[in-house]
């Protein structure tokens, strides 16, 4: 009900692929997070991805498909079942929304990082 | 899986309280929409409501809360069963969230929007 300003949260960390719940939708975490370098492939069973780029520019590959680069003011929506990583040279800052309990890296085997509420 | 541009998607048109889809996101609409004015207050009993501002501020209503006023790169996410209403002096652009069929007029009593895909 309050307002989150995304710059500020931003601000407390530092690191990468390192989600961060700011606010709660439905069932689902908002997050904000900062990439950079490259995510391992991975996909989600059971839900859509969903990428806005605040500051920054990332792209998305996909194992079957073109890839696509976006950036402040742009969002991507990965299906579920797609099987894709994001990947960007510099670092990237993104709001994300995913189901609350999904980890970020899907299926790709890797531990999933906590998802702290700042 | 494409990128979608929002400031592109804004441009395609010019009314008020009018949300375009410009995506989906599992069971909801990603919409575009620009405020001006003021909305009647309403609620919604069976989901939250997400609020980000891309250009310009607005102002969240409470029934029985303290209004909050947000900007660009601040979001506002309205619990379901708050009674509230977004009222913006200047035109405002914002990103808002919503389940598919949920009428963004809540419970007012006011006729739905469409809400056509663009």
């Amino acid at each position: 009900m309050q307002k989150v300003n995304l710059a500020e949260k931003l601000a407390m960390f530092s690191s990468h692929w390192d989600p961060h719940v700011v606010a709660s939708y439905n069932d689902n975490d908002v997050m904000v997070v900062k990439f950079k370098g490259e995510f391992p492939f991975h996909k989600h069973d059971t839900t859509d991805d969903f990428f806005f780029v605040l500051q920054g520019e990332v792209t998305m590959e996909y194992e079957a498909h073109d890839p696509v680069t976006f950036g402040p003011g742009e969002l991507v929506v990965v299906p579920k079942g797609v099987v894709h990583r994001p990947k960007a040279a510099e670092e990237v800052k993104v709001l994300l929304i995913e189901p609350k309990g999904e980890p970020n890296s899907g299926d790709s085997g890797q531990v999933p990082a906590p998802k702290p509420h700042i």
